[in-house]
């Protein structure tokens, strides 16, 4: 039979983790997004392995989420910044810090030791992925992913909950 | 100076990526997700080597993401289904969805390869990550992290945004 799944040229979350699916990397893009620039400050913070950073910071300014901005000619060294490619990470870094915070041990903390708040009055955000176009919650839609494959007709595969 | 930022073991979004952070972990659950229970089926669509699915479907269910409902019993033969965990990670696929659908190559191809619907209606989400306390969606919010680590004053870091 021939195979008509979703190999990672055709998905577009296997695309994603091409670039991103590896904790480092995400954790690179969770500084760069709270202001980090520098190398030095990034491996503080992480406490990575310079080389790893280098990797990372590297193939980050390759898949066009990371900009490199020249602070000093001699010898050159540069700021990271994110792009829009890159700040479009947000709301999926936002959605992880909640899973962790809901599942993890961190749910028992408190205060938690990361919360995201709205800096212009402070109050805790309290997330949630939304539908656009029916105004509906993704937990209330039932959701089907619709796969077309070159040559292949169509497939809906409808979502299973468990609850 | 004392080390002052997140560590591993009191970031949430590290301790996601400790347990989901790797490309393979998050394919499976994208197939559990969409109705895939069995081993071959996982096995089939993923074409992820067999002790690479092993290994990853062992540390689904030791995290609590995935549990196994056995099947047959001689020779044993489990089902693997999501938890309520494992659920709490769809908004998650669905923004690496939609990331990648977005920037990476996919965004030329008419149809797009992969959509999410209303299994109700058929109409395409449009999933944005919104703010229930103001109902304003993430990308209009100024966003700060507040970090409490113990022993130390909490910690404010603003969101930088490039545009």
């Amino acid at each position: 039979m021939r195979r008509t799944d979703l190999s990672g040229a055709d998905c577009p979350i296997a695309r994603t983790l091409d670039v991103v699916g590896d904790p480092w990397t995400l954790l690179v893009v969770r500084e760069a997004a709270f202001g980090v620039t520098r190398f030095d400050e990034f491996q503080r913070r992480l406490e990575i392995p310079r080389n790893t950073l280098t990797a990372r910071l590297d193939l980050l300014v390759d898949h066009g989420v990371l900009r490199r901005v020249a602070y000093q000619e001699r010898p050159p060294r540069y700021d990271y910044h994110l792009t829009e490619r890159g700040d479009d990470l947000r709301p999926v870094l936002a959605l992880l810090l909640r899973w962790g915070q809901r599942w993890s041990g961190l749910a028992d903390r408190e205060p938690p030791p990361v919360v995201l708040v709205d800096a212009d009055d402070g109050h805790e955000l309290e997330l949630e992925l939304v539908d656009r176009v029916s105004g509906r919650a993704l937990g209330e839609i039932d959701v089907a992913r619709v796969v077309r494959l070159p040559g292949q007709p169509p497939r809906v595969d409808r979502a299973t909950f468990t609850t």
